[in-house]
């Protein structure tokens, strides 16, 4: 099933849009000189869906703001997940080959080049946000915190800690202790980040706390769907259809293995509908975000049923 | 011989006062919950010389401010240095399995979760100037800018990746192309988080442009004579003795390699000389800085003895 426009507020080609904006400035933001920002390069603009820039962008219009203003926060928080990606990627890590649809950035510059340009992207991002020409010192210094928040100890660092700890863990494990392992992971892994980008995207238009509230449970909800979502295709598509490595998965505690397929996708649906229920409670007037979660569960459709068809 | 209190502003006991300063505050900001914030620990809180903490603090001082006002600045520069550590050690890079006397990081915790403690201590830097109590957002934005300039592109990561990249240069290059990358290399390796270190401490102390240049040469000379007397010392000093694996030098383009030992030891003390000229020229009264160079450099030379009297 095709994403329907006619029934939203967004567009197809307002996301292309979006994309289009976030790429452009992408290539902007990081040099082509030295081979730690060749490969920081080659991983942060090879095809993505930009999911988490846009996630930025559209959080800073539903708070009343502009997009532009909150583009280069939104470049920020995907140079984040791209240094993620690269590290996750390494043979230490997931030992994954191919990323995007492409050799992953150790396969293709080196696993020493690759731990740099990882560097480099994680840490050019806070360089991004303290130039940034838009913004306040004042909104600087709270993008810094949002960011740094959702990478750290408590953020990304600790989901992939969390997913490295499980393939060791018992499998006696209890269930419900397993499924709020899953849950924690998952926030940290995806939902952390989908948080940073709309606080982002809250800040860079001003909003208030109330507002940040339902956003940040809007963000958790689709985090929670979007790793389950990614479970499920991970169980049903080949590596080629996926563009990126698949078959760690086997053995290890996801959403899949835990639940069983069928309830997986629910699940995710029901975390999709739970998103939309949030995002209409923020910001005033249409609700883009609601929009966005809609457009990630058709995506999902759409790629499960031409797995299936295949 | 020993640093001699009685020619110099600052004591042996003002040194031992900045490095507790450091230390105490340092195990506050990192927790001691999940394996990548204790592997971080483990490297952060192993004996060292905490340089670039105290030389943040003098900064401010030199510049008119207090020590304590910078404590949370020289505390994210003390981060960063030691998550370049873990990062050069790991088996991709340098390969080290012995770091400030005690197993590198990814020996004791793993490979997986160094990389985390890494990336974890590097982004907790910019939290912990974004929480900073002391400063104004102005301030923390350009501290923010300040580090993220020290270890990106042309910092941190482009001195690791000349480093790599010069182990498999040709060994025909001619002599001054080598000395002007062994600059370089030594600049962007050491030399610019001194820069973000003077830098960071000039700017909690509010010090203007005019300072902020000859701490930066001041910081350019502390860097190259601190390289050159650590290739001296790494050929000197058995891995007991310098409580880091030191044999990976061999066949490098070090300043021993390119000068000779008593060239590069001569060098070494004129950097020093031109550091301690440029601390004198920066902000009022006493040269703190100017002291620290001189403690360098007597530091130096009580392990030069120790070690050649062995």
């Amino acid at each position: 099933m095709a994403f329907a426009p006619e029934h939203h507020g967004l567009t197809e080609a307002d996301f292309a849009r979006l994309k289009s904006m976030t790429e452009t400035r992408l290539a902007d933001l990081v040099p082509d000189k030295g081979s730690p920002a060749r490969a920081a390069r080659h991983a942060l603009l090879s095809p993505a869906k930009r999911l988490r820039a846009i996630m930025t962008m559209l959080a800073a219009r539903q708070c009343g703001g502009l997009e532009e203003d909150a583009l280069d926060a939104a470049c920020a928080v995907e140079m984040v997940h791209t240094a993620s990606l690269i590290f996750d990627d390494l043979p230490a890590m997931d030992d994954a080959a191919l990323r995007r649809g492409v050799p992953s950035t150790h396969v293709a510059f080196g696993e020493d080049v690759a731990i740099l340009a990882g560097i480099g992207l994680m840490n050019g991002a806070f360089g991004v946000i303290a130039r940034d020409g838009q913004l306040s010192n004042g909104q600087k210094t709270r993008l810094v915190d949002i960011l740094s928040a959702s990478i750290g100890w408590a953020g990304l660092v600790n989901g992939q800690a969390l997913d490295l700890e499980q393939e060791m863990s018992q499998p006696m494990s209890a269930g419900a202790r397993k499924a709020s392992t899953l849950d924690e992971m998952h926030h940290c892994k995806t939902g952390a980040l989908f948080v940073a980008a709309v606080l982002s995207g809250a800040e860079c238009a001003g909003a208030d706390g109330l507002t940040a509230d339902h956003l940040c449970a809007y963000a958790g909800s689709v985090g929670l769907a979007y790793q389950a979502f990614d479970d499920v295709l991970d169980q049903v598509v080949d590596d080629a259809g996926a563009g990126k490595s698949t078959s760690r998965d086997a053995g290890k505690l996801t959403s899949v293995t835990l639940h069983g397929l069928d309830r997986a996708r629910t699940m995710a649906e029901q975390h999709i509908e739970e998103a939309i229920a949030h995002a209409r409670r923020a910001g005033r007037g249409d609700a883009p975000l609601a929009d966005l979660a809609i457009f990630i569960s058709h995506k999902f459709d759409e790629k499960f049923a031409r797995t299936a068809a295949e």
